[in-house]
This record gives structure tokens, sequence and C-alpha cells, in this order.
């Protein structure tokens, strides 16, 4: 359905935009784990608006509260509820909209969906639907930091046509990409589509970009076969951000362009397991996880509410131009970067709950010689 | 979880590449359909190796029978049981392969994840495994056809580094692509291309490619915002697919680099409802279809399994060279044209439906002037 | 999973006893349906404690907030959040009870199964987590009502070993229930169950007993066959009550005594289509609904926290003597009928919109001449 | 979805009772369990028709074949197709039926619903769809005892109005079932019920009946709360078998009529951890197992299909009398105890995959200090 996402470890999120609030409900969290606000606080603060004079100004604190599910700072194992309230609201910057349906944005289909919409700030639609994510995301977290020594980092690999250059995935921090105001590792670049942004905001337009994301420490055996392949479920959880138009896993569409004796990760023996030379794969093989770094590329379009003036057409199909006011961010990219975290972390989350229901090893259930996901492997 | 797809056209897989058959339920079709096996066998029939010098030469005739849902070749509204008996097994020719995991194959992953195997042929990850799809998507697809007159065609667009010229994804049809061996509408490519893959079987060696997808007269209001938005399920259905390593939609990577000015789609009228004078959005907004025509590209690795001696490691770490035998598509992305077909109907199919629990139109339901899914637009 | 319910009216609920607040997501209800809080709070003011003399002390006015999905009293089709916050709790209470196990009640098996509750209050297992399915099935009631005229009704039919008369249930309305204490409509069988109930109380004691729920106007054909009948939904639905222990449909244990030819609904013509002469199908045959009244009864067991001294252990196997303190309901099944309606709306709101996939009638969607859930059937 | 069980251990099931087979996917079941078609066939043959003179005519040997995720008798941990061929079918026998809606059976409720039925034999709705269930619950059963010993035992405690007196449910066994041709271990009660059905086939009538079934050593722990509670799964699951009308656990019924002071089980100290001197609660407290033997009631009506003329209405209203044909059991109960007994496997299976997403004990996944699964409570 459409506003859960998950099969053990469950996000269901609620809220339109201009509502009372934006939440969650995160199931499946093992019981025991530390957990308060101060967890998650921090994804939210690097989601919200206002952070630097290059995007939107619309005014929240986006403070969450925990619910439920909680209790002197340590998890239940039952449901936990999250909720931002939301506070600044100016419904009437939106009042030209309702009878124009923003190109590229969802107006159109909702109406044509629902009969219906949120009278303004685009409802469910709105990039403030993503924050029930991030909170849930920044749980998730937590249990895979916790359990398995799992590490996410996303950052801005390209805006508009200034790409970064490659970076060392292994040793690349959070701390190391918030440095750059457009969350982009790699000075020369940042410092570039720093500008591209700036000019864009200026010149009332937007513009797109890419985010590159590495998950480190993923044990092998992670994902499942056939439809619910772990690249696929980051597949679809990509896609299912707002302004998302494309996904590459490891190699991606450059693999295409690969020979097979190119493309193909020999395998090698790594510390006491087996890893592989090059990681074409980015991490997955047959849609489980190898032990390797997972990492991926998703694509985002360029904000489709802009100031400058377009001739299009109303509900009537009466020809009308467009200037839309209201606060947009001309290149939302970098406010998307704890998106991308937060949803890979929902789905290895959901992978790691998954497989923890194989005891493990395999071969103590039934006593039988079987390799395990423990066990180790080498001379 | 992991060999079903779907929320209410729902598809289940089963079977082994080398094991008694392979086949699948498909839940949800609507009762009163004409249905037989003619209806699946074509797409089947484009799925099967053996087609040509250029693909592998195991032989199967993958014959489908219906086994349960229909009779006197009406559908009952009950689940679809289908089953295509394995012929031509040849397990000693991956005997090798037992102890060596190969290279961007599953081998090692499914050995960590499970603990065991199937002895050969590589179980669920085989491309064998797709025939479930396939033929449960030719059954959604002639619901689709039937209900709404939507039509599903993909071609390959590139192999290895060429790739072919724009054509009008308004006029394509599957006879067009299937009078090309390698399925590219385009002499001049398709000629190149069928030369590449030649090459790379005599050299032992494998490329990849990408097919590109067009689903035509679906109508405006399918699809779900947030998680399970339509490009997100088809992103998901996609890189479900074996080998499949990106995903776009629409303008995709390329719409990462356009001005917002550029990329949105403007409205216009269209015959008595609104369309859009450009379609960089690949006929999705907000994870909802608006009637333009949903396209996409899919990028395929170069097979895993290449005749090529690789320099790797058995499952204990030793090394070993590993030339493999077996038979091996030089390139899976032709045969994969009927594949992408079926997962695009497939998630096509759950989505009409999914709408359908929706009274249309909504203000029908309760009384008020709310525009529904049918209600024309217009002047 | 544990806290949803539902496949396509789905509400997921949590919030613990003595937590920050109980609540709810309803996902799927559809848009433009009129709906505010105050057609909520009524069914949340017939659970709430504090009624009468005869329930339990505890001070809550359980006022409901709709936190989304819902503009301007009209539902937008996306997911409505529900809040109820606690205001009234004491932990002291429970303090004892901390290293006892509660006899019947689920401390031990929380404990077990999670190796941590919550302190006191019991936590999810509280009867107070049902006001988040109180509230979502106040919802699903309005919906069923609006569009197909269902009308639910439930009532104490027995309370310890007092039975009342058979009733005529196409005329019981809620009015005539809650003219009773013990929400009984037999006023002969209503007054000797308060007296039972106050005995009991000023006894330290508790007491079980019978709701019996009919749903009228079903129309014929909602529910699914084989795992999804209405039966086994409802089923779920009622043994997923606390303290419920058993569930009959139509002649239920009665039932098995009877012979086949006393048993049998015979048809007849009724109005303008099918109907039964008897009923003891309950309105559904084969768990499809057959247009009849569905009617079924719910046992519950005494409260399982009692003041009366208990001769027990605590966790660590140690005699104890417990007298449960805290405030606890003599009866809960005068509490449990709104709960029991609200099951019932979600189980049918449920079976709803299923059964809306299916276009109405079947004949219209591949032009065949098949009867049709609309179709009038008779002379 | 309406063919689909479970959330961690899945069945789908197909087939129509006179089409080309019946049949069942089983999914979630772990890797290296040693499997092969004789774990199966027992209790399909305990189901199947024509094991005495008491039951239907209709011979079918029922024979199962594994059509994947088994290879060398051992399971892949991939999904295990299942399938048996229908051999007798006798269309003809029904055709009188086509016209008229069989009083107490589906008939009427697939045509309102679907527009459609199967020709004869019932489809779906026939008894015979229940082998996919039994012969998914024999794998269920089999995972089940291997990991955890647990034993599950089910019989008949009443046919008509004869009741069984109670017995010891920690020592009875198949085989003392089994001994009796209507599976009642009261060797008078078994003479009585013997008589009552004999009588009924004589009179071309037919009798209900109960079945009681026990779970031995279920551990703690097993079952999730609110809505998933093991007890509502399970009442779901038995409301699910064809027949059935009734649902109890524990006291049931009877336990309404109790005082709490009576009802309530009180702990003890029982070997090394806790147990209790009662068992009213069946074994389960709060939605999950207690350690305690679970034990439930079902009920079932007599077959809907008799030979006795009955006075009805055709599909058109008009008058008829109706005399079945067609091969029919005076009394389902004796046969079904395999579906009872294969249900509670599915239940209970699902249950045992998904406590395992919680490692055991909790405390050992964050360092915590909390009491696990299986960590040893008392002196």
């Amino acid at each position: 359905m459409s506003s859960r996402f998950g099969t053990f470890l469950i996000v269901s999120t609620f809220g339109e935009s201009h509502g009372k609030g934006i939440g969650a409900i995160l199931e499946g969290c093992p019981p025991g784990m530390p957990l308060d606000e101060t967890d998650i606080q921090p994804q939210l603060d690097r989601r919200r608006p206002g952070q630097s004079v290059l995007t939107t100004a619309r005014k929240e604190s986006d403070t969450v509260v925990i619910l439920s599910g909680v209790e002197n700072s340590i998890t239940l194992g039952t449901p936990i509820g999250l909720l931002v309230t939301n506070a600044d609201h100016r419904p009437g910057d939106y009042r030209q909209m309702r009878q124009i349906p923003r190109p590229s944005h969802a107006d159109y289909t909702y109406e044509m969906k629902y009969g219906i919409r949120a009278s303004s700030g685009g409802g469910r639609a709105s990039a403030r639907e993503t924050i029930g994510r991030v909170a849930a995301g920044a749980i998730a977290e937590k249990f895979l930091r916790l359990t398995h020594g799992v590490d996410i980092v996303a950052w801005v690999s390209a805006i508009h046509t200034v790409d970064m250059e490659t970076i060392d995935a292994e040793t690349i921090t959070r701390k190391i990409v918030d440095a750059s105001p457009v969350r982009c590792p790699d000075p020369a670049a940042s410092h570039a589509m720093a500008e591209v942004v700036a000019r864009s905001k200026a010149e009332k337009d937007s513009v797109g970009g890419v985010i590159t994301c590495v998950c480190r420490n993923v044990p092998p055996g992670w994902g499942e076969p056939v439809f619910d392949k772990l690249e696929a479920r980051l597949a679809q959880a990509m896609l299912s951000i707002p302004a998302a138009k494309g996904f590459e896993i490891g190699s991606g569409f450059a693999g295409a362009r690969m020979r097979g004796s190119f493309h193909n990760d020999l395998f090698c023996l790594k510390n006491d397991r087996l890893g592989t030379t090059t990681n074409h794969s980015g991490g997955i093989q047959g849609g489980i996880s190898n032990g390797e770094p997972i990492f991926f590329r998703v694509a985002f379009k360029p904000t489709a509410t802009i100031g400058l003036a377009q001739r299009t057409v109303d509900f009537d199909g009466q020809p009308v131009t467009l200037e839309a006011k209201g606060r947009h961010d001309p290149c939302v990219v970098p406010r998307a970067v704890p998106i991308v975290e937060a949803m890979a972390a929902l789905v290895l989350g959901d992978a790691a709950l998954q497989q923890k229901k194989f005891p493990s090893p395999p071969s103590g259930l039934f006593g039988g010689e079987n390799r395990g996901e423990g066990v180790k492997i080498g001379s």
C-alpha cells in the first residue's frame, strides 16, 4: 500500500504538508535498544528547510516526539509512534495554484486519482512527507549500527552539469560531506555546484543532480532472491523519493557497455572470508549482499516548482501563465542526502530482520553440515 | 517476500532451473476473462532459449499448462496455476562449478544465505526462474488490453557500445521489434549489435545492453503516492530481473542535468483532457500516471557466466582458473525483452486493480462535486 | 504483523497504556467522505472507563484528534492519523506487580517474548490499546453506512450465568442497547446482570460474558473464499480483542448438534433477489456474504486482574500472595460492545473495498453474460 | 488475499475440485531440512475420501508430487511447489445443481461475487481445496517437530449429540485417534458416533460435530500482541476450513460463565521455568504462548449437500425440489482432523519463524540484562 514500506521492519507514514503534523509508526524494531529523540533529531535537522541561503525559506524546527514504543529510553519491541508538528504554514501562497496544475508536479494526477487535493502545500506529494521516513530511518540506522556496525553515507556527486571526482567510498564520512554547503565532498566541485544553485535561484529556475550512497559492513547473505532482491528493494525505495528519476546499482548503465570479462568481480581471499577484487556488482549478487560495500546512485530532476513564467493551461484547459510563488528550493539534492540514507537504512533494516528468521548458521537447525552465515571460509 | 510480487494482482513463482518444473500462481485476475494457453505461449516462445544462433543452445520447448482458475477458456476469478515442465537438464555441465563460486553470479551469496544450493543450473538464480513471470505477465497483459487498451512494447536500444537512434514510441510494435534478431528496431544498429554479439560469442565473452519500454493508453490516476509510486514499483520490478543494473523513468539520469524550466512538462489540452507538450516525466507525476505514455529504460550487465578463463578462488579460498562450460547466452538482452514487458504488465495490472477499489467517479460515492477519474475536463 | 489489520482498509495502532498517547493510522479510506472528530468521539465515549459505578474508576476523557488525511471535514484519500493523549496515569499502583506476573494476564508472556515490558499498566496488552481500533472502526462504520447503508449493532447477551432472551436482530438499535447499564436489551436479564457485576465488584472478583453482534444490509458477494473467508476474518478480529475466548458464526457450536436437513438454509425469493428462509449460516456461505444479516457471538473471560488474594509465584518462582490494586473493571463486557462493533466495521470495510476491485457487474468488463453483483434475479 | 495464508511461512493454494489438479506453494521453509513426499503423503491419506464406508465414495489416490524447493530430499530454502492431480471427476453428477443453488453451500454466493462458477464440484469451495493446506501443513509440522519438538494431535470430540468423555491431552496420539473409524479416542462415544453417521447416511441426511486439538511443546513467546494474537490467527485458520462454525481457545464459551478467581491460571514453578496450575488460558496469554499446551475446539456444521428432498428455489426464484446426487460425506468431521492439524501447524510454523527475527535472547543483541526467550527462571 501507498504509505507503508517494509515486510519485517515496517514504516507507515502520515501527514499533509499544511496539516497538523507529519509522522510515522515504525513496527518491528527489536526490544531492548537504547533510543530517544536525540537519535532521530540530527537527521531531521539535516533534512529540514532553512539550512542555508541555498534552500527554501520555510521555517520549521521539525522537532520530533516519540509517542510510544519506548520507555526510559529503551525500546519495548512495540510500535514506535513518531510525530513532528507543523508550525509554519502559509496556505495563502498557494492560492493561485489551486486552479492551475503545476507542471511536472502532482497536482493534476492527484486530482485525477482522488478527485480532491489538499488545498495547499502539495499534501502528501510535498517533500515534507519525507519527514516520517527520515525519522524512522534514523531508528533503523541505529539498529543496524548497534547490531552489525553498518555505516551508511550519502553525498551529492553531481548538480546540473557539474560532476565531482571519484572519491574513496571506504573512508567518506557524514562530517566530510556536511563540510560542503551542497554536501559534495569534492571541494572544487562543491564550489562550482554552489554557484550553479545560487545562479539558478537568482534566475528563479531550478537544477537537479545525483546522489551517491555507500553502505559499509553489510554482512553477506542479506536480501532475497527473485522479486525482493536487495537492489530491487533499494530501487523501489529510491524511486519513491520525490523527484527521483533514476537508480543504478554498482556499475549501473555504464556496466551495460562493458564486456563480461571486464565486468565480472573475481573472488579473492579477504581476511578470513571471500571478497572480490573489483566491485562492479555494487555489493550485491543475485539479489543478496556479498559482504563488499553496497553502493548506488540516484538521479533527481530539477525542482518542478519554479518562479519563472510558464505557459501552461489551467484545470479547465484555459491558457495561463504561471509564476509560482511560495518558498521552494532551487535544488533539492543537498537536502535529499539524509532521505537517501534513511531509505537505505529502512531497506537494510528490513533485510537484517528477514535474515534473522533463519537460524544462523542454518546447519545448527537440522544438524547438517551446510555452510552458514557466520561460518568462516578459507585456508 | 522473495517469490511473490504484487498487492492486488499477485504472482508467486516457484521452480529450480534443473528441477521438475517452473511455474507460477497468479491471484487476483478478475473472473469472466477469456483465457487459454495460446494467450501465454507466444511470450514464452519469445523468451525461450534456442531462438537463434546468438542465444544459448539449451533446448526447451517451455510449453505452459494452465492447472487451475480457468474453465472452458474463461477465468473463474480463482488462482491461476501455471506449470512449465523442465525437459533438458544436463547437470554434468556444472560439476566443476560446484566448488567454485562463479564470479558475479549468485553461487557465493546463495551459499552464504542458505548454506545450501541447487546442485546445478543456478536454481532460483537461473534465468529460467523468469518463466513464471513471463507466463503470469502475459495474463496481466491480456487483462490490461481487454479492459483499458493498454499496449506494452519493449525493445533493445543498446548492446555493448552500440546505441540505436531515437524512434517513435507511439507507433513501435512487437512485430517491428521481432524483425530484428537482436530485437532492435533500428536496422543499422541491429546489424552492428548482431555483429557485436557474434564476436563476443566467438571470443567466449559476453556483452550487456539496455532495453527501452513504452506502455501506451494507461489512463490517468494509476499508481500510489509515497512508497508505492508507479515508478518505484516499476523500478523494483525491473531491478528484480536477473542481470539488471539500472532503471530510468522518463528523462532519468539525463534529467538530472536539465534546468527546471526545460524539464517541466507544460500542460495543454489534448482531445478532451489535459496532456503535456513534452514527456520528461515519462508519463508519471507524483507516483501517479498522467495519461501520457509511460516509458523507461533498464540496463543489463554482460552475462556473468563466460567461457574465457578467469583467475578466481574456490570456496576454500584456493586460487583456481575457471573456464565455464554449460550453455550460456553471450548476450541476454534480446531474450529479456518479453521479461521486461511481463514485469511492466504485472505492475500495471496491480495498479489497475488497486485503482478499482475507489468507485469511479469518487464523486458518486459521497454525493460531492469532486472531479473523478472518468470526468472529462476542458472546454 | 502484530499491530496492523486489514488488506485494503488498514488500521495500524500504537501506544502504551501509561505512555504519552494511544493512536492509529487508517489507510485506504476513500477520498471525498465527510469526516470530523464528532464521527469518532461517540464510540470512544461508549468505550471509555468511568461510565458507571460498574466500571473502572480510571478517569480519561479519551478525546480524539485527527492529525491528517482530512481537510475541511472531507477525507483526502490519504492516511488518517488519529491520536488520543493519555491523561491519568498512576504508575505507582502497579509497583508490586512488577515482580509478580499477574495470573492469566500477559505479564509473563511479554517478558518471555520481548525480555522487557512497559513498567506499568500492561503496555500494549492493556485494554487501552483498543482505543485506536475503536477510533478507526468508527470511520470504517461511517464509510459502510454512507456507501451501503450497513448497520452494525452489538449487545451483551450473557454475563456470568445470566443469559438474555432471544431478541429480534432486525430491529435492535444502539439506543435500545445503551438504555441498559450493562448494555443488555432484555430488561429482566439486564437487571440480573447488573446485580451479578455489582456483587462481583463488592467481592473483589470478576465475571465474563458474551456479546452478540448483527451486521445488517451487507450486500451479497463480500468476503473471499479459502483463507480470508468473511467468518475467518471476523473470527481473527474478535479473538484479537483482549479477553476474548470464543467465536461463533450463525448457528456456531449449536449447529454442530443439528442435522443437515434442519440446518440448511433453504432459498426463497425476497423482494427481487434470493434470500433464505432461515439463517443458520449467519449471513455467510463459503466465506462470502449472502445478503442476509451477519450475526456472530463472542465469549469473554472474566477480567484477569482481581483484588482477591491469589496464591501464585513471582518471576523467580517464589510463592507470593497477590492482591491486585489499580483500577479494574469487575466485568469488561459492557465496555467491549463498541470494540466488537469497531472490529466488525474494520472487517466489513476491508471486504467492501476488496470487492470494489472487481468492476460491477463483472459482465461489463469482458462483455460476457455472467451474473454480477448488482444483477437482479427473479421472475 | 484469499488463497494465501501466513506472513513468514506462507502457503498459497490453487486448484478446482474438478480441474486438472490441486496444489500449493509453501514459501519460507528454512533450508537444509530433510523432506520428501513420504513426509506429506500420510496426512493426505488421512484426509482423502474413501477411507471407510462412512465417507464419500469418490476415488482419489491424492498422490502428491514435490515440484520444486527440494533437492536430494533436502530443502533449498526456496518455494516448495506441491501438486496433486485430480483423477476421478464426474461432472455429470452435478448437472441439475447448475441451475439450483444448493442450500447452505457456496453456489449462490460465488455466483453473486464472481458472476461465474466452476461448472461442477464446487470449484474452490469444494473440500478438495484443503489438499493444498494439508500438504503444506505436513511440511510445517515436520519443521516444528525437528526444531522444537512440537507435537500436534486433533480428534473428534463430538458428533451430532454424542459427546466424548474428557481425555488426557498430554498423552493422546494420532495412533490412538486413528484406531477409531470416526477418529474419536473414547471407545464408547466412538461406537455411538459411528452409529449416528451410518444412520444419517442411510437417511440421506448429514450430521456435524466438534474437533478438539492440542499442540504440545510450544515454547513461551510465540505469537504477536494486538491483531495477530496466536489465538486470533488460530481462529482465522480454523474458521477458514469449509463448514467450520465456531472456535474456542482454552475455556472458550464455558469460560464466560466462570468467575475470575476460578478462571485465572495461577503460576507455579515447573521444572526450571514458570508454568500454571490450571490451563483455562489454553496455553496463550495476551496473544503469546506461555509454554503450557495450546488447546482449542472447532465446531463443524452438518454437510450441506444431502440426498434428502429440499424445497428451495432455483437461480430464477422458481420453486424446485432438490435431491442432491453426487458423492458426499454424511459427516465430514473425521476427515477434517488432519485439516485442523495442518492449519494449526501453519499458524505455529509462521509464529516460530516470526519469533526468530528477534535474536534470542534479546539481551544479547544490545548488551542489556533483559530476560530472553531461552532464559531459565527459577531458584
